[in-house]
């Protein structure tokens, strides 16, 4: 392993910083460097923490940053890594306003280390980079690793999937908005968070998230088996599975701003990380992420060598004699692979 | 064109059957009828039908396409195809029971084909052979395609993205199970139907459906921009579009066992035909599906050659080591593509 490696491993934060932007530029140094460091991954507990623009979740993510620095007498601060997502911004890798409002209560902190991602035209996408660079900030010996994502869709929901443990933050007083609705993102969640508690209409938020949960029940015992879902008899009955295997996401209250609620917070992730290693899916997950990966990564490759081989211009000409119907699917399926 | 091709557009439902055997065993003579016939799809109106076991989907589908086939004066009956998905039956292009049950109203009828279809290995899987054997339906002048999906997940709304109009059926009596909820189904409900209305609990599930899509507004509005939504004045004015070129979707009930409200939802699904056609929407969605489509014959093309030139426990062998982290994700792609 090259001297900066050792440096990453050993705490440098600006080795780190520097070979996080190798890695996120994709550079030749970058992946051979998360070659080397790949056997000293899988520690981390990763958290990805999810929800719509407004629900406060950078904050939340700060407190519960600075809770796993202090923790209660009798247990050890933890290192924790922010990684911050947002596919919509053009930033990356350095100081964002964000992150200087975020930095203030954790600055000077060996122990937190903080990272802005941004959208590039990267193989594979923000899913792969942000990948990759919870890769490095595990080796590096981040024993939590934060993942925010901004924004929603394929990508947020893809991005939860690197994560052991998905938080959903929601928040009273944008009327009936939730956003826990979306595709996906229900069924994804461990955690749900009620930020904002101190406003009007945070009963109604907290009940519509019971509600939506209830209701996802039997969705999450079909489809999502591999996450603990309900907890009552008839699931039980269903699944087979002993109801102590089972998780039913917690629906918590929390003022980000007072940091009312993040203790309690912070005790459920570590409630959710002991639940998936005693039930085995801690591994199952994990062997799922990679095979996930792996197979993104393979397809990411040979559609980008495939379309190497296209001239320009050809892929346009022919879809539009497709939608033309003079092509059929399978005969410009023919013309774009030789 | 051949002259079972000319058979198949002059209505002979024998050659219409083997041929759609053809396509769904991919055999090469298959592979020619689609690209001959290609040209004359793009007529029928797609509609698929979605909703979890026991909803009384089929019982509904059956009612439905016996309602085009007698429609109220003044209207000229349709010719009508079903297509009934089942990703988990062994069963295909036969007799399997259910098709001899629906058969009972609408046997004899020349203006009604069904086709029963099951989960195969193929390219692609169910959602390109069922995407194959609409196209023969249309090319052979059906002018309402029925796409029963029974089962769930991506399969599920993969087949969904084939149609241009989707139901989704719920019933009462099962609890709080909606079915809608689970991730996807909700943004791609065109039309949402209660069956079974006559049971206990009927205002519940109405109610729940309803509010549901209250809250999946802000949702279809930023993620689903293709399907019209809202009709209210605050997405009008975010969406910028015109209130008349949206499309709320409706929730109707409906006893298929007797035919309450049948007749409704068959106009229900027209007026979606209309407002798709008006809105430039219907262009907009075919051009979409056909993207789609050529997309993933290309992925799905890319993947089965690839897989070709590996080795018999290559894969496993490779994956493997990664789980046990001897190999990083890059130094596994490298050796499995050359």
């Amino acid at each position: 392993m090259s001297n900066s490696l050792e440096a990453v491993r050993a705490g440098d934060r600006l080795a780190l910083a520097r070979l996080l932007t190798q890695v996120e530029n994709q550079t030749p140094a970058g992946r051979q460097a998360l070659n080397d460091l790949f056997p000293y991954t899988g520690r981390a507990h990763l958290v990805g923490v999810t929800g719509s623009p407004g629900t406060g979740k950078s904050s939340l993510v700060n407190r519960l940053a600075y809770a796993y620095r202090h923790p209660p007498q009798g247990q050890l601060p933890r290192r924790v890594a922010v990684v911050a997502v947002d596919p919509s911004s053009p930033f990356t890798g350095g100081a964002v306003l964000g992150d200087r409002v975020r930095m203030r209560d954790l600055t000077g902190d060996p122990g937190v280390f903080i990272r802005s991602m941004a959208a590039r035209g990267a193989l594979g996408g923000l899913a792969r980079s942000t990948a990759d660079v919870v890769q490095v900030l595990d080796a590096a010996g981040f024993e939590l690793i934060l993942i925010e994502t901004v924004g929603a869709g394929q990508s947020e929901v893809d991005i939860a999937r690197l994560a052991h443990t998905t938080l959903v933050v929601e928040s009273p007083g944008m009327g009936d908005d939730i956003q826990a609705i979306k595709a996906g993102i229900l069924e994804i969640a461990d955690v749900l968070v009620v930020n904002k508690a101190d406003r009007p209409g945070v009963d109604h938020t907290e009940r519509a998230l019971r509600a939506m949960l209830e209701l996802a029940h039997p969705a999450r015992r079909q489809f999502a088996g591999h996450h603990g879902a309900a907890m009552d008899a008839t699931a039980t009955a269903v699944d087979e599975t002993p109801a102590e295997e089972l998780w039913l996401p917690p629906v918590l209250r929390l003022i980000a701003t007072t940091g009312v609620g993040v203790a309690e917070l912070a005790q459920a992730v570590d409630q959710h990380a002991d639940y998936l290693r005693r039930s085995g899916e801690w591994k199952r997950r994990e062997a799922a992420r990679l095979q996930a990966e792996l197979e993104m990564l393979i397809q990411a490759t040979l559609m980008q060598r495939w379309r190497q081989t296209l001239s320009d211009g050809v892929y346009e000409e022919v879809f539009a004699r497709l939608a033309e119907r003079q092509l059929s699917p399978y005969e410009a399926l023919e013309r774009l692979i030789q």
